[in-house]
């Protein structure tokens, strides 16, 4: 018989993790706020339910991808939040990018209701998920690691372990976010300046991306950002200023001056203020650059 | 028989070119300020010169690899400059990090007198050009670069031809060094924050250049960054701070306001200002960020 | 027979502000977390209290002078909070500085309870409150504004009204300390590349204020800043701090790109990395700028 | 009899400079590049010039206000320049904004041919000038200083002596246009901070610059960017991008880090990229900061 997993969340990200969960033969009880989207996942293998508690109910697992800690905490502790009814020793595999002190806040919780908390950020995008190529950054106690590790290889190429403290893996994932964010600049001042000489800006971007800068990140944001292509929208710069403004919150409460956290807060922040918050993020840096150097 | 070439500039990066164009069966006409330098040399391939238009004299090609733009205006205009004997037809294959502008200058110098000069920058560290691994940027008319191309395929794995307008490569490489900068202050912020967070500085390193920052930069200066290794210097703060500079000159002629650019400069800067202008320049940034962090 | 004004907050600014509404011929209720600084105000004018509630009994006026938006909330919708007791009609004359948003939650409940909010944020330290030489900026309801000109008359030389909508002199007094911040931060710069020049950091701070910046933060600022006699503290870099935050939250609130506020924010923040906390403010900055240039 | 001055620049600030001093008795040798605008001062008192080593000769002071570094060198040292036919120990009064390292290289050439150098530099617009309410700041030798003095007195409402070191006066006032800027950042910053939130942008200039911040600069930079009246022009960004520069250099040179020196040099370099160089500095941050803002 196929284990029952709880799925909360079916936005760009979760709707092709929860076919990977589905072809990995998982039977999926799927909450989502617009219920409509249920309906574009396999019906043969979902459970449609009507609250996160209705999901939580006599599941194994329970899976989150959502937007941010304030719909974290809501989905986990509200009047039909999932700690109403999930089981003792379910797992909550915790997807979203959140704060770790939110993470440790919602572990504490589960802990006390006698179940379990994973912080399980991940790197990728829609079509990354979709092809089972996302990477999975992951911390919390050892033994929930080890039972959930079966639901996490079903939906990744692989799984890193950042130990016991369960906030860690989300400082991971608002570092990289930050550190794809400092790329995006760099690479649109790098380019406005070599388009002001006259250099192509896509040959310097190729060249940058196949030899030192040889990386995903370099390649396919180089690709968008030098070809000033910001469409489709793969990730709105509403939401890369949610993160840009998480990793500036670490910065304070860790005490880690970090300039460069504010030159991409700030890119963000114009882009808002101009009007862009449903453009690409690469746009938000891209248009941002170019724009001051009136071009 | 064997052709000619002029070689000045026996530093760091200059040392192992010349060898690897002893290699390909060059016979070389040295010049360098420290003479001794020249003793390391295969010296049946090698014939000492006490100026640079000794160097200059009779050779097919010459190439020089200097510290900055002030260095290549005295060599190739001073009293005893190149002009003063480079044969009609004979190129100048400039390795130099300079300013397209200076390039502009040399380009038209060595055109009224005869001769020809070819921008032709690379990228990577001594390491690099001895396995004979570095990328050449080049720029310059399109029959001066196909008369050089067999010398800087003796130097490197690839040529990137960035057109015909001189300056072009130049622009290219103080790019990159920019970029490189940029990673460095990237990877420092970051690491520190996830220091400050219990999260191991190499896991995270490692993580990170292992698959969306799968690149060189990464994995190289990562590893320097993370486990705070600034020994051996390659490439001292004081040079990358010149480079920070050029990077910084270019902004403002060319109106593209950069503020990546100020951080990694003043980051720079503040490295000198203490004292660290012979440290590697990952420690201007590494050590700098921790030093703001108070750790 | 005097009019009763509860009153909370003997800090630093508190205490003169108490003894001055005390001079004015009020009677003061008054609660402070730590009991025994009640004693240093004249007892016959003075009612000891227990709580906010306590405080807030039968009074025409309460004033607070609270360190953050925390304890204003606290203050006023806690266990034992002033909401509990106020009288229908009695003015809350709030002086804390806290963001407009909390302003407008307070004024809110202070409407549904038919009690009266003011805010009344003021401009000066100790020194300048205990010679009522404040400035009161004020916002909210004409009719409250009338009523409570009398009790913000007796502590200040001067009452600027910004109109009715109740969080506008929160923004004012947020931004007002925003510019001292700059102000510090520029003459630290200014002066220490004098220095560095061999001007004297002294004459150049004494011309400067004494001609083109010829106000009190410059000539008060300016001579701590230049004389590097950063004590006695009369404001911690802590609280220095926690204005410049909300400066910053102002910028992303209202989307705002302000990177001066950014370079005042990471100089606190460095400076509470450094172990700083309690140092005056000036030193975050003095001694900031001093130690990156190297001096 | 009459003292003779040479005189040599008749820009907007040059012009009320030199009819103060044929109002306090001088006779002028002039010389300015557009010689029309010689006819605007009082003839009788004018003797017109072809060169600045006309305007040099036989007189015992030569006044010039120049543009900047490249044109004082021209001026003094070119095929027609004043130490052509400087008499000896006549007294070269140098009030152009240039850089310290210019000032000394010029010293250093007066006194090789017998004649004397003193930094001059002023502050305060046309405006300023024409009421004889400049301020001198002056460094060089006492000699020297001592007998410039009467010429010094009658342009302006003070003088400040900041010593022997030539290039300190330069220091002094590339440091205050350093200020001016940094304020109208500040200022810009908060107005449009404040105008996000409804307060009207006239009355919390005019609150501060009545109280904290009641100095000229705040005053009328103050009623300019909070009024957004950035006309008529009284200096353009392009001389003020011009003076940022010569802080960054100063800075450079110094290794003092100011990044609130890139804050204000990047806005500058932003409206020169924009187009708006003949447009007045103070829109440059107004304008700027208002742009980001997206109103």
């Amino acid at each position: 018989m196929k284990t029952n997993i709880g799925f909360i969340g079916l936005g760009n990200l979760g709707t092709p993790i929860a076919q990977n969960l589905i072809k990995a033969g998982y039977h999926l009880q799927v909450y989502n706020r617009t219920a409509t989207k249920i309906d574009e996942l396999d019906q043969s293998a979902v459970t449609k339910c009507d609250s996160p508690a209705d999901a939580a109910k006599d599941v194994e697992f329970i899976v989150t991808v959502l937007s941010d800690d304030k719909v974290v905490r809501e989905v986990v502790t509200g009047e039909d939040g999932i700690l109403k009814t999930l089981p003792k020793n379910a797992i909550h595999i915790s997807i979203s990018t959140i704060l770790p002190e939110t993470s440790k806040e919602m572990a504490a919780l589960h802990e006390q209701s006698g179940s379990c908390y994973l912080a399980s950020p991940v790197f990728g995008r829609p079509e990354a998920a979709a092809a089972k190529l996302l990477w999975v950054c992951t911390s919390g106690k050892a033994e929930i690691k080890e039972a959930a590790k079966p639901v996490q290889e079903s939906i990744s190429q692989g799984i890193i372990d950042f130990g016991e403290e369960v906030g860690a893996a989300n400082v991971v994932k608002i570092t990289g976010n930050f550190m794809i964010q400092a790329s995006m600049e760099m690479m649109a001042e790098s380019y406005t300046l070599a388009e002001k000489y006259g250099v192509d800006r896509s040959q310097i971007s190729e060249f940058f991306s196949a030899t030192l800068f040889n990386a995903p990140i370099f390649k396919n944001y180089g690709k968008i950002i030098s070809g000033k292509q910001y469409e489709p929208v793969g990730f709105t710069s509403q939401l890369g200023y949610k993160d840009a403004n998480l990793a500036f919150r670490l910065s304070q409460q860790s005490q880690t001056p970090m300039p460069l956290v504010n030159i991409v807060h700030n890119r963000l922040l114009t882009a808002l203020a101009k009007g862009w918050k449903d453009r690409d993020w690469s746009e938000a840096f891209g248009r941002g650059v170019s724009d001051d150097a009136g071009i």
